[in-house]
């Protein structure tokens, strides 16, 4: 494909993915998406051959720069447990003040298709937090906690939790609680190997 | 209004909860609620002015009785700790093994509603969760639990994050490892009160 077609392709899913975010995916409709690409709908048709599959391309893109975030991101935090629970909160905390926050769009794409749970949307969005879990589970274990993989479950919990009850209340408070949660949930554990080692996984 | 009148308003009203329940809010129609319920569009108008009001409605009916249900079940609890959690997370996981079960309709409602803090539902949802949180509150103290409104909002993010993830990932295990943090969580707390009394709030 030339190069327009490419940049085409990728204007299309900017702008897919700028409206299906703020406004959930069943109220955009294709004229609003090819409106906000500039391009016509047949354009946007010979790239993308229904909403279906541009928002299935939308969640994929988006769950790989994600795991590349979150990834190296991960490789720059501290191993000590404490340090780490806080940092994830800060985190969650510095992105949750911005402007429209609207919390994770995987989980909110997967909430307004809870009737459908074969729609590809469903599997991506599952399959990425499957993959964010997992990852946890590493850091977790390179913290020393114990045991790693149900800490990583129960600290994913939490943080979902916590997001959905900023976003439900426009309180974000409820992150505040939920970083001591995690702390004292993490303090629970019986560390197995030296909480400061720095092993690699 | 003559009773005919009432019945046909209720009608509508449980059409559009199935519906509403069902598919979300955006997706349904005022066309297929009033296919639902039997009636004509210009009945269904006769008694909601629009689909807004009528989620409203819907929504406030369904607050009441959950909140009613929510505290008589309430009542019969045991007041120890562990034993309020298990009742909680036992309810939590009977409810989600239903079918096609799909988590906290006020939830799903303010999810769908995320760029509009404003609308009646929205506000309807937070009064909701704030409702039950402070029940929570209630039994917790009940329990000799301390801090009990601290440990009441961790442990409603914690439930919440459970049917979260249930949700996304098809997996009901997420309810059992929510259930072991809650009573990680709540067996931190340093009791003030005997942690049996029965001391009514």
């Amino acid at each position: 494909m030339p190069r327009d077609g490419t940049k085409t392709r990728q204007r299309i899913l900017d702008a897919a993915y700028t409206l299906f975010h703020r406004s959930g995916y069943r109220r955009v409709g294709v004229d609003e998406i090819a409106a906000g690409a500039n391009v016509t709908k047949r354009t946007l048709y010979s790239h993308y051959p229904s909403k279906d599959a541009l928002l299935a391309e939308c969640l994929r893109s988006q769950a790989a720069l994600a795991a590349d975030g979150f990834k190296s991101w991960g490789q720059r935090l501290p191993a000590s447990r404490d340090a780490l629970v806080d940092a994830l909160f800060d985190a969650l905390s510095k992105w949750s003040a911005t402007p429209r926050w609207a919390g994770s769009g995987f989980t909110r794409v997967a909430v307004e298709l809870t009737d459908l749970p074969g729609h590809p949307a469903r599997a991506i969005a599952r399959r990425h937090k499957a993959m964010l879990e997992d990852y946890l589970t590493e850091l977790l274990q390179r913290a020393g906690v114990e045991p790693p993989r149900e800490r990583a479950r129960q600290l994913w919990i939490v943080m979902e939790g916590a997001m959905l009850m900023a976003l439900i209340c426009g309180d974000r408070s409820y992150i505040a609680s939920a970083q001591r949660a995690a702390r004292m949930l993490l303090s629970a554990s019986e560390p197995s190997a030296p909480a400061k080692s720095r092993l690699r996984c």
